[in-house]
Protein backbone atom coordinates (compact mmCIF):
# COMPACT_ATOMS: atom_id res chain seq x y z
CA UNK A 1 0.00 0.00 0.00
CA UNK A 2 1.24 2.96 -1.10
CA UNK A 3 0.32 6.75 0.80
CA UNK A 4 -0.06 10.34 -0.66
CA UNK A 5 2.55 12.79 -0.56
CA UNK A 6 0.95 16.49 -0.52
CA UNK A 7 3.41 19.74 -0.46
CA UNK A 8 2.52 23.30 0.06
CA UNK A 9 4.41 26.16 -1.91
CA UNK A 10 4.58 29.53 -1.65
CA UNK A 11 6.05 32.81 -0.61
CA UNK A 12 6.86 33.49 3.07
CA UNK A 13 3.57 35.02 4.90
CA UNK A 14 1.42 33.41 2.35
CA UNK A 15 -0.69 30.72 5.02
CA UNK A 16 1.25 27.82 3.96
CA UNK A 17 1.03 26.87 8.05
CA UNK A 18 -2.33 28.24 8.95
CA UNK A 19 -3.68 25.87 5.56
CA UNK A 20 -1.47 22.77 6.57
CA UNK A 21 -3.20 22.86 10.37
CA UNK A 22 -6.45 22.76 8.82
CA UNK A 23 -5.95 20.03 6.40
CA UNK A 24 -4.11 18.07 8.94
CA UNK A 25 -7.84 17.95 11.12
CA UNK A 26 -9.43 17.42 8.11
CA UNK A 27 -7.55 14.09 7.11
CA UNK A 28 -7.33 12.82 10.84
CA UNK A 29 -11.63 13.67 10.67
CA UNK A 30 -11.65 11.41 7.69
CA UNK A 31 -9.64 8.65 9.76
CA UNK A 32 -6.88 9.14 7.95
CA UNK A 33 -3.11 8.09 9.46
CA UNK A 34 -1.28 11.82 8.35
CA UNK A 35 2.12 13.11 8.98
CA UNK A 36 3.15 16.51 9.02
CA UNK A 37 6.44 17.86 8.01
CA UNK A 38 8.37 20.75 7.01
CA UNK A 39 11.63 21.79 4.98
CA UNK A 40 14.27 22.78 5.71
CA UNK A 41 14.07 20.51 8.77
CA UNK A 42 11.76 17.26 9.62
CA UNK A 43 14.56 15.12 11.23
CA UNK A 44 17.13 15.98 13.79
CA UNK A 45 19.52 16.33 11.39
CA UNK A 46 17.87 18.50 8.68
CA UNK A 47 17.22 20.71 11.82
CA UNK A 48 20.65 20.98 12.49
CA UNK A 49 21.50 21.56 8.64
CA UNK A 50 18.60 24.61 8.52
CA UNK A 51 20.15 26.09 11.47
CA UNK A 52 23.30 27.01 9.49
CA UNK A 53 20.98 28.05 6.44
CA UNK A 54 19.15 30.21 8.46
CA UNK A 55 21.60 31.69 11.20
CA UNK A 56 22.40 35.31 9.87
CA UNK A 57 25.73 35.39 11.55
CA UNK A 58 26.49 32.95 8.03
CA UNK A 59 26.43 36.31 5.24
CA UNK A 60 29.31 34.87 3.64
CA UNK A 61 27.20 31.33 2.93
CA UNK A 62 28.42 30.90 -1.00
CA UNK A 63 24.46 30.21 -3.27
CA UNK A 64 26.14 26.37 -4.34
CA UNK A 65 26.87 26.05 -0.53
CA UNK A 66 23.36 26.56 0.50
CA UNK A 67 22.19 24.55 -2.40
CA UNK A 68 23.52 21.80 -1.46
CA UNK A 69 22.50 22.63 2.14
CA UNK A 70 19.67 21.94 1.32
CA UNK A 71 19.93 19.44 -0.81
CA UNK A 72 21.16 17.39 2.44
CA UNK A 73 18.71 17.96 4.44
CA UNK A 74 16.16 16.97 1.85
CA UNK A 75 18.04 13.59 1.29
CA UNK A 76 17.83 12.63 5.22
CA UNK A 77 14.52 14.29 5.47
CA UNK A 78 13.35 11.45 2.71
CA UNK A 79 15.29 8.70 3.67
CA UNK A 80 14.35 8.98 7.48
CA UNK A 81 10.91 10.43 7.47
CA UNK A 82 8.88 10.33 4.02
CA UNK A 83 10.03 7.36 2.50
CA UNK A 84 8.93 5.00 5.47
CA UNK A 85 5.79 6.53 6.01
CA UNK A 86 4.84 6.93 2.33
CA UNK A 87 5.70 2.73 2.10
CA UNK A 88 3.42 2.48 5.50
CA UNK A 89 0.37 4.11 3.33
CA UNK A 90 0.31 7.46 5.33
CA UNK A 91 -0.94 10.91 4.07
CA UNK A 92 2.47 13.09 4.58
CA UNK A 93 1.57 16.77 3.79
CA UNK A 94 5.17 18.53 3.71
CA UNK A 95 5.93 22.40 3.63
CA UNK A 96 8.25 23.20 0.95
CA UNK A 97 10.02 20.57 -0.99
CA UNK A 98 11.99 20.56 -4.32
CA UNK A 99 9.89 23.60 -6.05
CA UNK A 100 11.31 25.84 -3.33
CA UNK A 101 15.20 25.22 -3.95
CA UNK A 102 13.95 25.45 -7.82
CA UNK A 103 12.52 28.49 -7.30
CA UNK A 104 14.77 30.25 -4.73
CA UNK A 105 18.32 28.63 -5.86
CA UNK A 106 17.44 28.27 -9.34
CA UNK A 107 15.69 31.09 -10.04
CA UNK A 108 15.76 33.95 -7.00
CA UNK A 109 20.02 32.79 -6.78
CA UNK A 110 20.31 32.82 -11.03
CA UNK A 111 22.06 28.75 -10.89
CA UNK A 112 19.92 27.43 -13.00
CA UNK A 113 16.24 25.18 -12.34
CA UNK A 114 18.05 22.42 -14.01
CA UNK A 115 21.49 22.65 -11.75
CA UNK A 116 19.03 22.40 -9.04
CA UNK A 117 17.28 19.92 -10.47
CA UNK A 118 20.48 17.44 -11.09
CA UNK A 119 21.55 18.14 -7.15
CA UNK A 120 17.80 17.47 -6.24
CA UNK A 121 17.36 13.96 -8.28
CA UNK A 122 19.99 12.94 -6.55
CA UNK A 123 18.63 13.73 -2.90
CA UNK A 124 15.04 12.61 -3.78
CA UNK A 125 16.19 9.21 -5.84
CA UNK A 126 13.03 10.03 -7.50
CA UNK A 127 10.26 10.36 -4.36
CA UNK A 128 7.88 13.38 -6.04
CA UNK A 129 4.62 14.31 -4.46
CA UNK A 130 1.01 13.82 -5.38
CA UNK A 131 0.20 17.10 -5.38
CA UNK A 132 1.86 20.54 -4.81
CA UNK A 133 -0.43 23.43 -3.23
CA UNK A 134 0.89 26.85 -4.49
CA UNK A 135 -0.60 29.59 -2.20
CA UNK A 136 -0.54 32.81 -4.85
CA UNK A 137 0.11 36.30 -3.30
CA UNK A 138 1.90 38.83 -3.72
CA UNK A 139 5.28 38.66 -2.28
CA UNK A 140 4.88 42.13 -0.96
CA UNK A 141 1.98 41.00 1.03
CA UNK A 142 3.12 37.93 2.53
CA UNK A 143 6.08 39.46 3.28
CA UNK A 144 4.51 42.21 5.44
CA UNK A 145 2.15 39.48 6.70
CA UNK A 146 5.17 37.44 7.87
CA UNK A 147 7.51 40.99 9.69
CA UNK A 148 4.37 41.88 11.88
CA UNK A 149 4.10 38.02 13.58
CA UNK A 150 7.56 36.68 12.88
CA UNK A 151 11.29 37.19 13.71
CA UNK A 152 13.00 38.18 10.59
CA UNK A 153 15.74 35.42 9.05
CA UNK A 154 18.41 35.99 7.04
CA UNK A 155 16.53 34.72 3.44
CA UNK A 156 14.17 37.74 4.50
CA UNK A 157 16.49 40.05 4.59
CA UNK A 158 16.68 39.76 0.96
CA UNK A 159 15.96 42.48 -1.51
CA UNK A 160 12.25 42.58 -2.82
CA UNK A 161 13.57 42.11 -6.33
CA UNK A 162 14.43 38.63 -5.09
CA UNK A 163 11.44 37.52 -3.88
CA UNK A 164 9.73 38.96 -6.83
CA UNK A 165 12.31 36.77 -9.52
CA UNK A 166 11.22 33.75 -7.00
CA UNK A 167 7.77 34.30 -7.26
CA UNK A 168 7.51 34.32 -11.17
CA UNK A 169 10.05 31.16 -11.02
CA UNK A 170 6.62 29.23 -8.80
CA UNK A 171 4.18 30.82 -11.98
CA UNK A 172 6.63 29.35 -14.04
CA UNK A 173 6.52 25.97 -12.61
CA UNK A 174 2.82 25.59 -12.55
CA UNK A 175 2.71 25.75 -15.83
CA UNK A 176 5.31 23.48 -16.26
CA UNK A 177 3.45 20.77 -14.14
CA UNK A 178 -0.05 21.56 -14.79
CA UNK A 179 -1.14 18.21 -13.33
CA UNK A 180 0.45 18.22 -9.80
CA UNK A 181 1.00 21.98 -9.06
CA UNK A 182 -2.36 23.69 -8.41
CA UNK A 183 -2.75 27.51 -7.66
CA UNK A 184 -5.12 28.31 -4.94
CA UNK A 185 -5.76 32.27 -4.65
CA UNK A 186 -4.16 33.00 -0.96
CA UNK A 187 -5.43 36.12 -0.54
CA UNK A 188 -9.61 35.09 -0.01
CA UNK A 189 -10.39 33.95 3.25
CA UNK A 190 -8.63 31.18 5.60
CA UNK A 191 -11.97 29.49 5.30
CA UNK A 192 -12.45 30.20 1.68
CA UNK A 193 -9.03 28.53 0.79
CA UNK A 194 -9.87 25.20 2.75
CA UNK A 195 -12.50 25.30 1.23
CA UNK A 196 -10.87 25.37 -2.34
CA UNK A 197 -8.00 23.17 -0.97
CA UNK A 198 -10.43 20.52 0.38
CA UNK A 199 -12.23 20.39 -2.92
CA UNK A 200 -9.76 19.48 -5.01
CA UNK A 201 -8.30 17.02 -2.57
CA UNK A 202 -11.64 15.38 -2.44
CA UNK A 203 -11.74 15.59 -6.22
CA UNK A 204 -8.44 14.39 -6.85
CA UNK A 205 -7.83 11.77 -4.01
CA UNK A 206 -11.53 9.99 -3.76
CA UNK A 207 -11.53 9.93 -0.16
CA UNK B 1 49.31 35.04 -12.05
CA UNK B 2 48.06 31.22 -10.55
CA UNK B 3 49.13 29.92 -7.63
CA UNK B 4 49.67 26.00 -6.97
CA UNK B 5 47.23 23.72 -5.39
CA UNK B 6 48.34 20.56 -3.50
CA UNK B 7 46.28 18.46 -1.64
CA UNK B 8 47.37 15.11 0.59
CA UNK B 9 45.23 11.87 0.67
CA UNK B 10 45.37 8.98 2.56
CA UNK B 11 44.18 6.92 5.14
CA UNK B 12 43.78 8.67 9.04
CA UNK B 13 47.16 8.09 10.64
CA UNK B 14 48.88 8.06 7.54
CA UNK B 15 51.02 10.84 8.49
CA UNK B 16 49.53 13.86 6.52
CA UNK B 17 49.41 16.89 9.23
CA UNK B 18 53.18 16.22 9.90
CA UNK B 19 53.87 15.96 6.58
CA UNK B 20 52.39 19.57 5.94
CA UNK B 21 53.57 21.02 8.66
CA UNK B 22 56.88 19.97 6.83
CA UNK B 23 56.04 20.82 3.98
CA UNK B 24 54.89 24.18 4.82
CA UNK B 25 58.20 25.50 6.41
CA UNK B 26 60.08 24.42 3.37
CA UNK B 27 57.65 26.31 1.11
CA UNK B 28 57.93 29.58 4.06
CA UNK B 29 61.69 28.93 3.76
CA UNK B 30 61.86 29.29 0.02
CA UNK B 31 59.89 32.63 0.21
CA UNK B 32 56.64 31.78 -1.06
CA UNK B 33 53.23 32.91 0.56
CA UNK B 34 51.54 29.87 1.78
CA UNK B 35 48.24 28.62 3.15
CA UNK B 36 47.41 25.56 4.51
CA UNK B 37 43.71 24.58 5.30
CA UNK B 38 41.79 21.27 5.50
CA UNK B 39 38.74 19.05 4.61
CA UNK B 40 35.87 19.31 5.58
CA UNK B 41 36.66 22.40 6.90
CA UNK B 42 38.51 25.44 5.98
CA UNK B 43 36.28 27.96 6.75
CA UNK B 44 33.81 29.12 9.73
CA UNK B 45 30.59 27.78 7.36
CA UNK B 46 32.51 24.41 6.76
CA UNK B 47 33.55 23.74 10.07
CA UNK B 48 29.73 24.31 10.99
CA UNK B 49 29.37 21.77 8.41
CA UNK B 50 31.90 20.03 9.60
CA UNK B 51 30.56 19.43 13.51
CA UNK B 52 27.34 17.60 11.52
CA UNK B 53 29.10 15.42 10.17
CA UNK B 54 31.77 13.95 12.66
CA UNK B 55 28.81 14.61 15.55
CA UNK B 56 28.78 10.76 16.78
CA UNK B 57 24.90 11.50 18.23
CA UNK B 58 24.20 11.82 14.18
CA UNK B 59 24.21 7.55 13.99
CA UNK B 60 21.16 8.40 11.59
CA UNK B 61 22.82 10.17 8.68
CA UNK B 62 22.05 8.85 5.26
CA UNK B 63 24.77 8.29 3.25
CA UNK B 64 23.47 10.65 0.62
CA UNK B 65 22.96 13.48 3.10
CA UNK B 66 27.04 12.81 4.29
CA UNK B 67 27.94 12.81 0.44
CA UNK B 68 26.12 16.45 -0.23
CA UNK B 69 27.21 17.89 3.22
CA UNK B 70 31.33 17.20 2.14
CA UNK B 71 30.22 18.68 -1.21
CA UNK B 72 28.51 21.59 0.76
CA UNK B 73 31.17 21.97 2.82
CA UNK B 74 33.71 21.86 -0.26
CA UNK B 75 31.53 24.61 -2.29
CA UNK B 76 31.73 27.10 0.60
CA UNK B 77 35.68 26.08 0.88
CA UNK B 78 36.78 26.85 -3.03
CA UNK B 79 34.59 29.70 -3.34
CA UNK B 80 35.86 31.37 -0.17
CA UNK B 81 39.46 30.21 -0.24
CA UNK B 82 40.86 28.20 -2.35
CA UNK B 83 39.85 29.93 -5.78
CA UNK B 84 40.64 33.11 -4.29
CA UNK B 85 44.27 32.58 -3.14
CA UNK B 86 44.94 30.59 -5.99
CA UNK B 87 44.15 33.92 -8.02
CA UNK B 88 46.47 35.78 -5.34
CA UNK B 89 49.24 33.11 -6.72
CA UNK B 90 49.43 31.54 -3.36
CA UNK B 91 50.86 27.87 -2.71
CA UNK B 92 47.96 26.22 -1.12
CA UNK B 93 48.25 22.88 0.80
CA UNK B 94 45.05 21.05 1.30
CA UNK B 95 44.55 18.14 3.85
CA UNK B 96 42.08 15.92 2.14
CA UNK B 97 39.87 17.19 -0.66
CA UNK B 98 37.58 15.38 -3.42
CA UNK B 99 39.59 12.33 -3.69
CA UNK B 100 38.46 11.94 0.03
CA UNK B 101 34.99 12.31 -1.02
CA UNK B 102 35.17 10.02 -4.19
CA UNK B 103 36.63 7.14 -2.14
CA UNK B 104 35.36 7.39 1.29
CA UNK B 105 31.36 8.16 -0.19
CA UNK B 106 31.47 6.79 -3.96
CA UNK B 107 33.29 3.40 -2.44
CA UNK B 108 33.24 3.05 1.19
CA UNK B 109 29.80 3.97 1.32
CA UNK B 110 29.15 2.69 -2.07
CA UNK B 111 27.24 5.35 -3.67
CA UNK B 112 29.68 5.38 -6.93
CA UNK B 113 32.60 7.22 -7.71
CA UNK B 114 30.25 9.09 -10.69
CA UNK B 115 27.74 9.77 -8.47
CA UNK B 116 30.51 11.59 -6.04
CA UNK B 117 32.19 13.41 -8.75
CA UNK B 118 29.00 14.58 -10.55
CA UNK B 119 28.34 15.86 -7.07
CA UNK B 120 31.89 17.26 -6.63
CA UNK B 121 31.76 19.10 -10.12
CA UNK B 122 28.98 20.70 -8.82
CA UNK B 123 30.89 21.78 -5.21
CA UNK B 124 34.07 22.90 -7.15
CA UNK B 125 33.52 24.23 -10.64
CA UNK B 126 36.52 22.78 -12.03
CA UNK B 127 39.22 23.59 -9.14
CA UNK B 128 41.35 20.95 -9.34
CA UNK B 129 45.03 19.92 -7.52
CA UNK B 130 48.00 20.52 -9.51
CA UNK B 131 49.78 17.62 -7.18
CA UNK B 132 48.21 15.07 -4.94
CA UNK B 133 50.26 13.07 -2.36
CA UNK B 134 48.65 9.36 -1.29
CA UNK B 135 50.07 8.46 1.55
CA UNK B 136 50.60 5.05 1.39
CA UNK B 137 49.93 2.81 4.85
CA UNK B 138 47.26 -0.17 5.32
CA UNK B 139 44.64 0.99 6.77
CA UNK B 140 45.04 -1.24 9.89
CA UNK B 141 48.30 0.41 10.61
CA UNK B 142 47.00 4.08 10.22
CA UNK B 143 43.80 3.49 12.59
CA UNK B 144 45.82 2.04 15.16
CA UNK B 145 48.73 5.40 15.34
CA UNK B 146 45.52 6.75 15.49
CA UNK B 147 43.77 5.86 18.24
CA UNK B 148 46.68 5.98 20.41
CA UNK B 149 46.82 10.27 20.00
CA UNK B 150 43.25 11.20 19.13
CA UNK B 151 39.70 10.92 20.18
CA UNK B 152 38.06 8.92 17.94
CA UNK B 153 34.90 10.25 16.55
CA UNK B 154 32.05 8.49 14.01
CA UNK B 155 34.15 7.30 10.74
CA UNK B 156 36.87 5.75 13.12
CA UNK B 157 34.26 3.60 14.65
CA UNK B 158 33.31 2.16 10.89
CA UNK B 159 34.28 -1.51 10.74
CA UNK B 160 37.88 -2.35 9.44
CA UNK B 161 36.58 -3.64 6.18
CA UNK B 162 35.11 -0.08 4.92
CA UNK B 163 38.72 1.69 5.74
CA UNK B 164 39.96 -1.58 3.48
CA UNK B 165 37.66 -0.73 0.50
CA UNK B 166 38.39 3.02 1.30
CA UNK B 167 42.33 2.10 0.61
CA UNK B 168 41.98 0.23 -2.14
CA UNK B 169 39.85 2.48 -3.88
CA UNK B 170 42.86 4.77 -3.50
CA UNK B 171 44.66 3.08 -5.24
CA UNK B 172 42.70 2.60 -7.85
CA UNK B 173 42.16 6.38 -8.19
CA UNK B 174 46.33 6.67 -8.42
CA UNK B 175 46.18 4.38 -11.44
CA UNK B 176 43.29 6.40 -12.49
CA UNK B 177 45.30 9.64 -12.15
CA UNK B 178 48.88 9.08 -12.41
CA UNK B 179 49.79 12.58 -13.69
CA UNK B 180 48.27 14.46 -10.59
CA UNK B 181 48.28 11.62 -8.19
CA UNK B 182 51.99 10.40 -6.27
CA UNK B 183 51.89 7.60 -4.45
CA UNK B 184 54.27 8.37 -0.86
CA UNK B 185 55.45 5.14 1.24
CA UNK B 186 54.14 6.27 4.27
CA UNK B 187 55.69 3.66 6.51
CA UNK B 188 59.35 5.42 6.38
CA UNK B 189 60.52 7.65 8.84
CA UNK B 190 58.87 11.09 9.01
CA UNK B 191 61.99 12.63 7.57
CA UNK B 192 63.07 10.40 4.71
CA UNK B 193 59.17 11.09 3.90
CA UNK B 194 59.63 14.82 3.82
CA UNK B 195 62.35 14.44 1.54
CA UNK B 196 60.39 12.31 -1.04
CA UNK B 197 57.91 14.54 -1.16
CA UNK B 198 60.17 17.73 -1.44
CA UNK B 199 62.25 15.73 -4.29
CA UNK B 200 59.44 15.15 -6.15
CA UNK B 201 57.60 19.15 -5.36
CA UNK B 202 61.08 20.24 -6.48
CA UNK B 203 60.74 18.18 -10.08
CA UNK B 204 57.43 19.48 -10.83
CA UNK B 205 57.44 22.54 -9.60
CA UNK B 206 60.80 23.81 -10.77
CA UNK B 207 61.11 26.27 -7.57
Amino acid sequence: MEGIFITFEGPDGSGKTTQIKLLEKYFKKKGYDILVTREPGGTDISEQIRNIILDKKNIEMHKITEALLYAASRAQHVAQIIKPALLEGKVIICDRFVDSSLVYQGIGRELGIEFIKRINDMATEGTEPDITFLMKISPQFGLKRKFSTDECNRLDMEKIEFHNRVYEGYLRLEDLYPERIIGIDAVKSIEEIHGDITRIIDEKIKL
